[in-house]
């Protein structure tokens, strides 16, 4: 537990939804199942006149009527109504308020931009903080707190930051279908009162926080953030999307959470200073998240890459290069060691190491055995492995186990090494098809054996080399 | 049907398979199953001495056996003996062959060179050309010729030449699945008689091909090369791959193909200057055929987004405008309307317009209704849609059918319209989750209403770039 003030705002012994409902349409009712399924260890709280009961759960009409004590509310009345329940929630001792209530200075209209205002003023008044408006709050999974009844229950390392509400949602399933899990997300909005700068310092301090991502769209106060912000950088890695970097983006930024974008090069200058990590996009931010969360401290830049075709080697090559990764000359010590197994090929082969699942034809020596013969090797920093489903005419049906057991992935423990293995919707026919729930099954078994994902060798490789920038940086 | 030399080869009457197997790993097997498997209409014959027989058709114990005329040789035995079925092609009258033989100068030794050359004299000397070595040959969907079993059997006007079989598989697999066919593709390996020159020539006349794809390691000839590459991107968009642009990739190329990489400067002016388009990789060869493919020219740059939320607006807006499109912000005349239509945010709403797939709260108007006021307005150039899968409590299941009437994308006929449906392997509990299948079917939907579809919006933009380039260029 860290000693942050904001500890004791983020672990309530009990929780109020106020505008709880049971229309699968509302936001009421998405908090209140959250909650629900999630098994919410404290009180739970429905508050709406409309209802008496909810879900098997009573309703309570007003939060004044709740028996309780309330450390923390949920806000989903419309904006109109919050003044009035600020008034409840100082005499119930909230501590908290989440404002889902969104139609604020987000609308760019004068009349919600004060009231904005108004609440703020009301809630610093009462010594009461917000978090939000128009934002969907805390996931936190040890104490089964969600705002998604389908996020993960389990626990993780990574913290998030958000300022996107439906981002942070798609990252932490992007990031779960990889094997990362969460240690708190806080999705804050626009940021009236808690903003960015608050929960950086909070989870930089929070031990159990390892890694953080965010997603920022506008901060408020340039100094204290950049300060905070190399602290954190200094003792975990920070990787951020800036949201809003062009004059489109702007615009966009200010209809979303009334943020101002600010300029893109002093954003830069800010991010690299402080020892961050930037990320473009929710799929490079996940590539990351998941880079930091299984590899350790990457040494240099040297890689081998194993197991794609001729083709995909060259590309491969090109890719990792291109990234800044070194794709050195295969060592001559290597090469011996493969002439003395019989391999025909051994004058032959090169990095990329063009050899298939099945082995070297003509010898003994499967692609597990060639790559823990690289993994040996002192010459290389990190390793790639390019898996691919079996063929499609191979009719029999293969285990998970059977399929990695070609590889010995688990007994690659001298190098870091990333798998790459191609991302795909299926076509309507390929339900059928063993081959792609095997890869699905290979995927949930490589998450057990901590070893990272890749759809493509590109995305791999540049997340290699930002891992490796980021240690370098730290010394 | 064109004039052009090759148009003999390609379309041969009759095709021998010297080296055909039943053995599932041989190469052998992969030809003899692919052109059962496709129902080639000409004569098929299998030849090996080792077999009687194989799935039930007679093998030929050598090629002078066979009963009839020889058009085409598909040989896969091995390289010491390809010497000897030069001679028997001869006898047979045999236009060419395809060696699918490898292991000749990509190997970097001498005597594997040395018999190159020899094959190659011997050839010449016969007045038979030849494809390859070390390459799968050709897929040629309407006369039923494959080298893959699993290729889909329907013609299209895309022509593919490649330097790589695996990507030639890999690069028609990605497509199809997203609607592409093909005319024919070439694979064409060590490229020791006909070359890429050839092949990009003949495509350049061939009246099934509009669209082509290269994947080229090297170039034996620069100077006809860019000759041919000129004439060809100026009657249809010529899309090219180089594979080995660095140190790392000209070795792999050179142990791939025997092709020397060159200097990627002179690669890139000489791409330029002919008005063809560049491609990094398989995935963004796939995103520009599939914009080529479905897409009209797009006259400018000035894009409308649609459906993202509000985070995704903020990064699609940044993109798009990393990507070279112009996000310009709503029109007028479109917020004008949106006010006439009783939407109570149309004084908020911007480009990109966060409407969600159920459209605007508190106004009886669809997202399919928002995006055919974008189409009708002059102002955009093109138009891009968000879509996704239903949410997850959306227990009630929707057919593909109803899921796109939300959107009433068949109605855009008057802009360029791309969607973005997110790409994501199953996790292994997805299965069994209605909504994927439907996206699965929603896809296919798409693809029989013209309409291209892309992972990300990242990748829609840069591709409708490109798209813009080419016409532009070409005037």
């Amino acid at each position: 537990m860290s000693t942050h003030t904001l500890e004791e705002i983020l672990r309530p012994q009990s929780i109020a939804v106020v505008g709880a409902s049971g229309d699968p349409s509302a936001g009421g009712r998405n908090f209140t199942t959250a909650l629900l399924a999630q098994g919410y260890s404290g009180k739970i709280y429905l508050v709406n006149p409309k209802y008496s009961e909810i879900m098997g759960s009573k309703v309570y009409p007003s939060l004044k009527e709740v028996p309780g004590p309330i450390d923390y509310v949920i806000s989903c009345v419309p904006a109109s109504e919050v003044l009035n329940i600020l008034e409840s929630c100082s005499q119930k001792g909230v501590k908290a308020i989440h404002l889902y209530t969104a139609h604020f200075s987000e609308t760019g209209r004068q009349e919600a931009a004060e009231l904005e205002q108004r609440i703020l003023k009301e809630a610093r008044k009462r010594g009461i903080r917000l978090i939000g408006p128009n934002c969907v709050g805390l996931y936190y999974p040890q104490q089964r707190i969600s705002f998604g009844d389908d996020l993960p229950k389990e626990s993780g390392s990574v913290g998030l930051i958000s300022q996107t509400g439906g981002g942070a949602s798609n990252l932490i399933h992007l990031a779960s279908l990889r094997g990362v899990r969460f240690s708190k997300a806080i999705s804050y909005g626009n940021a009236l009162d808690l903003n960015e700068c608050d929960f950086l310092e909070y989870l930089s301090q929070d031990p159990e926080t390892k890694i953080i991502l965010m997603y920022i769209e506008g901060v408020k106060d340039g100094k204290r953030f950049f300060n905070i912000l190399r602290q954190a950088a200094s003792t975990k890695p920070v990787i951020i999307i800036k949201g809003g970097k062009g004059k489109s983006g702007a615009r966009a930024v200010a209809s979303h959470t009334a943020s101002l974008a600010g300029s893109v090069k002093i954003w830069e200058t800010v991010v690299t200073q402080a020892g961050a990590v930037s990320a473009k996009s929710l799929d490079e931010m996940a590539d990351l998240a998941v880079s930091f969360y299984f590899l350790p401290p990457i040494q240099g830049p040297r890689v081998g890459v194993v197991g794609g075709g001729g083709g995909a080697s060259v590309l491969a090559a090109d890719q990792c290069e291109e990234a800044g990764l070194d794709v050195i000359p295969l060592p001559t010590e290597v090469r011996e060691e493969l002439r003395s197994k019989g391999i025909p090929t051994w004058d032959w082969v090169g990095n990329p190491a063009d050899v298939s699942v099945w082995g070297w034809s003509g010898a003994d020596l499967g692609v597990g055995d060639t790559l823990q013969i690289l993994a040996r090797n002192r010459n290389f920093d990190l390793l790639i492995i390019f898996m691919r489903e079996p063929h499609h005419r191979n009719e029999q049906r293969i285990s998970a186990e059977t399929y990695l057991e070609q590889y010995n992935l688990k007994e690659i423990n001298q190098k870091p090494l990333l798998a790459v293995l191609p991302d795909k919707s299926l076509g309507i026919n390929d339900y059928d098809d063993w081959r792609w729930k095997l890869m699905s099954e290979v995927r949930t078994q490589l998450i057990a054996a901590n070893i990272p994902f890749y759809p493509t060798i590109g995305r791999a490789a540049k997340a290699a080399r930002k891992l490796i920038d980021y240690y370098q940086k730290r010394g």
